[in-house]
């Protein structure tokens, strides 16, 4: 049962991002507990997911979701408890997944949530069992899909969807090359994830690099970057490559638009680019969950976390994330 | 038959060019006739066609297909009459589809020559009921997929591929929009191709004139030019569109390659971009050709001819060509 005099904390939009996201443009407010209605529950976060597509979210341009207003709270994935609830299927103690945003409470219908399984980490369901592990499931199986003995190139290989991603082509019989950023990311994809290679974008030559990595050229190429890391991936395509074009994390930031240069390589190499959101069908979330955490539980499927404490700590953080200064899936500890 | 001492005259790529084509950088050669051997026919070239990607063919670079080496005849498409035959189902008079290049004389082997369909001029099966044809029909079909009721953008309206493209999709029920350069192509385009509406992108707000044009957006773009032409028509995407990447002719003379600058887009709307080059399913086209060629008869699909008269003039009808300076199909008048 919470506290009816509790307050609740929230991070609020408070301007538009110019260029790079500030910690100021966040603002740190209290406000009153939800009150909960009939078939709702009283939520308390006990992990909030940072992800790069909330960059987008800041802005006020068309995007494939509804911009954040100034003044409203951010939104995000959480792992939340119920702590009150008038909703027969649930009970405080019970664990759910949610996108209760960034706050320490919050309420939510009973009929869309749901429950954290039993037997894993419960942060796992934002991470390699949640929506990084299903973004990379998706993209690579419906839009990338590698055949055994393909080469598969994965940037921001040591992030919470790639490492899923070459993990997954790796099983499929794919050899595959990462790209991260810095030598100990790099090893950890390599050494603990099991990929072929990795590649340093950070280091002089890594283009070369890249090109040694990639003996037999490119196939597949699932696309979180963007700007130079892009086109010079694109330099090493096969005729009839893939590319899940899933994050262009690269040019979020950029005040201008980071462009492609090497847009000849799609139309000589008949290369199919697919945008793609997770969200936009949810109907196989389910199936692909239970998949995803069969593996984590077997220990074929591997992740690494970057943990925040504290609510008041999430801009920060998530400033960070966006400088790639994470390792692995970034959450905020909230309660 | 032909006349044993005949000459043939050829135009041959004689330096590779450094942005714009020349006409210094092909050489016009006089050779033997060529020899032909059992199951071979001596052709006479009628009409040579030319196309945008013949410029691809003069560079180094990896393509798909091969470069033309430096001395080497220029490819093409021709229509050709047979003056000498040693296969059986050939004799001399017989009318074909070939592939003789540049030049006034060339041998094929009879298995690989489609017989030109009689009751059409013959050139047709080099335009509408010929390659530009094919390419329109699977670009737009294959990958634009058009639903009745979508808008389909076209570049490069008034050309051989792209007055197929949009009278194709005026048949499937879209609303069709074209861009082409200059009042006198857009008005082609309109009252005689039966497009909605055509932009001129050489006329200052043409960006503005494309948003007037598309005011339920764009699902399918049918891309010839690239560029800037490509950015501006992104800007117009809905979730979920589709591009027919099938050339980026804005690009082919430039001495650094034609960035893209939205490439955003992409990503926010979820689109599919394919690249694709209509020799790499050669199944279809017999088919194929048989639907264009029966609307070319019936009058529905309507076309425009430039015909450049002497193959001697084949390379300043070629630059004319990827300057825009033709209006509708580019051909030369060789024999």
């Amino acid at each position: 049962m919470s506290d009816p005099g509790a307050a609740n904390l929230q991070v609020t939009l408070k301007s538009r991002p110019q260029g790079w996201v500030r910690e100021s443009d966040f603002a740190l407010v209290e406000t009153p507990l939800p009150a909960i209605a009939g078939g709702e529950v009283l939520l308390r976060t006990l992990y909030l997911s940072l992800d790069p597509y909330m960059r987008g979210r800041m802005d006020e341009v068309k995007s494939y979701a509804a911009s954040v207003n100034l003044g409203e709270v951010m939104v995000g994935g959480t792992v939340s408890e119920v702590v009150d609830s008038r909703h027969p299927q649930f009970k405080s103690g019970d664990l759910v997944v949610s996108a209760a945003g960034w706050q320490r409470y919050s309420k939510a219908g009973g009929d869309k949530l749901m429950r954290v399984p039993a037997g894993l980490p419960p942060s796992v369901f934002l991470g390699p069992a949640g929506m990084p592990g299903v973004t990379a499931w998706t993209g690579l199986f419906d839009i990338g899909q590698p055949q055994p003995g393909e080469t598969v190139v994965v940037s921001a290989a040591s992030g919470a969807v790639g490492s899923v991603v070459g993990q997954l082509a790796k099983e499929k019989g794919c050899r595959v090359v990462g790209i991260a950023g810095g030598p100990e990311k790099c090893a950890y994809v390599v050494d603990t994830l099991g990929f072929d290679a990795c590649v340093d974008y950070k280091r002089d030559g890594w283009v070369q690099e890249l090109k040694s990595a990639t003996p037999d050229g490119v196939d597949v190429d699932f696309e979180n970057v963007g700007g130079e890391v892009l086109d010079n991936v694109l330099k090493r395509t096969n005729a009839h490559a893939r590319i899940a074009l899933c994050g262009l994390i690269a040019g979020y930031n950029a005040a201008e638009p980071m462009g492609l240069h090497n847009v000849r390589a799609l139309l000589v190499n008949r290369i199919r680019l697919q945008g793609f959101i997770v969200s936009d069908d949810l109907s196989r979330w389910p199936e692909i969950i239970r998949e995803l955490a069969g593996r984590v539980a077997a220990g074929s499927l591997k992740y690494r976390e970057t943990v925040a404490i504290g609510l008041e700590n999430a801009p920060r953080a998530f400033i960070g994330l966006l400088k790639g200064e994470n390792f692995g899936k970034q959450l905020v500890k909230v309660a």
